[in-house]
C-alpha cells in the first residue's frame, strides 16, 4: 500500500483534489481507498472508506466538553492519536494499491501537533509520500510564492517522507498568473527578477530566504492541478510513482 | 500607539499571555487596550476593549451559511477584512500607549489569508511589532525546535514588521528542558550537536535548514515566558521597546 497524504492550508482544495485523483485512478483501472483524517469536516465530495469521524468528531467534542470551535479542533486533533491503532487496523482490512489520506482542514492541526506523527507511524512511513497543496491566491505574488515555499519546507521538515508541491485549484488562475508562477518555480532567475522588481525590505528579505531555500533543496518545480478541469492528475500520479520508487528529488532536471 | 500582535499556533497560549502582559503593564503604571481578532473564541481570560466578534462570529457564520467549524472559520477570517475600517476607527477612539492584539486561534488563518494584511495596514504598521509564541511541546526536541524557528521565519516573512519569539507556557517545561532550549537558541553549536546526536536523514536535513535560517537572521534567542508564574513579561516589554525604537535585530550579541 502506498499512502499519499494531501496536506495544505484551509481552503486549498484537499478534498476536491483527492476526489478528482481517485476518479482518475479508477479510470486507469487502479484501485484506491480514501481515509478522512479531518474530524471537523461536514461535507466531502467523496464517501471515505475509513473515516476518523467514526471515532472523533469536532461537533461531539464541542458539545461534550463545552468547547468552542477553536478548542474543540485542538482536542479532536489530539484525540486522533488515541485511535491511531484502530484506524490502522481498519485500513489494513483493505486490499488496495493507493491510500489517499485527507488531512485536517487547518494545516497546523496536522503539521504541528503530535498525533499526526503517531498516525503516520502507525499506518507505516516506508511507502508514504506527502503532496503539499499550494494555495493559488497566496502564490500569485512573488513574495507570497516564497511564503508558500517556506511553509512547504517547514511541513516537509516535520515529516521525513518524500514530498512534492502541487499548485492547487489552478483553474482559478489567469493564464498569465499561471505562467508567472510556473516561471518562478522553474527558474531561480525569474523569481529573483520578480522579487527585485519591487525593492523594499520585504523583497530583499525574500531573496535571502529564497537563496537559503534553494540551498537546502526546498525549491522545487510546482505542478499545477485542478479538480475542476480536471488537470494535473497524471502528473501527481507520476510523482507518487517516482517518490515511492526513486527517492524524492523528483523534478530536478 | 504601539501595536503588539501576539501570534502562535492553536493552544500556544496567546490569550493567557496577553492577559498576564496587560496586568504587568498596569502594575508598571502603563495603559493598554486589548483587541480580540479571533472571531471563533468562546472564553477569554480578559475583557477585550475592541472585539472583532462585534462584527463577525464563527458560530453565527456556521448557522447563517450552514457551514461546519472548518468552513466557518475560513469565511469568518475573510469577512474580517470587510470590517477592518470600522475596527480601526473603534481602536482610534482610545488614548493609550500599547495595543495588544490577540490573533485567531489557528495561526494559518491569520498568517496566510489576506484579511490580516488588510487589518494590519488599516491599524498602521509603523509602530507595530509581532510576538511569535513558540509552543513548548514542539520545542522540546532539537528537530521540533528547528520546525518552530522555520514556522516563525515564514510568519515573519509574511509581515514586514519587527519580530521576536517567546517560548510560551515555559512553566510546563522541566528545568532541564528549558535549559536545553535556551542553549539551542543561544548557541548554534549546541543546536548542531543536539541535531547530530541522532544522525538520520531528518537530522541531516535539520542542519542544512538551520544553516539557512542562520544565514537569513531568522535564528534568534528565544525568551521564555509564562502567564502562570508569571515570568518573562518584562523581557517582552523590553523587546517591544527596542523593536519600535531601534529596529528588529534585538538579540544579536
Amino acid at each position: 500500500m502506498r499512502f499519499i497524504y494531501f496536506v495544505g492550508t484551509a481552503g486549498s482544495g484537499k478534498s476536491s483534489l483527492i476526489y478528482a485523483f481517485r476518479e482518475w485512478l479508477t479510470l486507469q483501472g487502479l484501485d484506491s481507498v480514501i481515509i478522512n483524517l479531518d474530524p471537523g469536516v461536514e461535507h466531502m465530495p467523496y464517501e471515505p472508506d475509513v473515516d476518523i469521524r467514526d471515532w472523533v468528531r469536532v461537533d461531539d467534542v464541542m458539545e461534550e466538553y463545552g468547547l468552542g470551535p477553536n478548542g474543540a479542533q485542538i482536542v479532536a486533533a489530539d484525540m486522533m492519536a488515541v485511535n491511531a491503532m484502530d484506524l490502522a487496523e481498519s485500513v489494513q482490512g483493505f486490499r488496495t494499491n493507493y491510500v489517499l489520506v485527507d488531512t485536517p482542514g487547518q494545516i497546523e492541526l496536522f503539521a504541528f501537533r503530535q498525533s499526526s506523527q503517531v498516525i503516520m507511524d502507525q499506518l507505516g512511513k516506508e511507502e508514504a509520500c506527502l503532496v503539499f497543496l499550494a494555495d493559488p491566491n497566496l502564490c500569485k505574488t512573488p513574495s507570497g510564492f516564497v511564503s508558500s515555499v517556506m511553509l512547504a519546507a517547514t511541513v516537509h521538515f516535520r515529516f521525513n517522507v518524500p514530498f512534492f508541491t502541487v499548485l492547487s485549484k489552478s483553474d482559478l488562475l489567469k493564464p498569465e498568473e499561471l505562467e508567472a508562477i510556473d516561471g518562478w518555480s522553474d527558474s531561480p532567475d525569474a523569481l529573483y527578477d520578480a522579487l527585485t522588481g519591487n525593492i523594499d525590505s520585504r523583497a530583499l528579505l525574500s531573496i535571502e530566504l529564497f537563496k537559503a531555500l534553494e540551498s537546502i533543496g526546498a525549491y522545487k518545480r510546482v505542478v499545477p492541478a485542478s479538480a475542476v478541469e480536471p488537470s494535473g492528475l497524471e502528473d501527481i500520479y507520476d510523482m507518487v510513482q517516482q517518490a515511492v520508487e526513486g527517492g524524492e528529488d523528483l523534478y530536478d532536471d
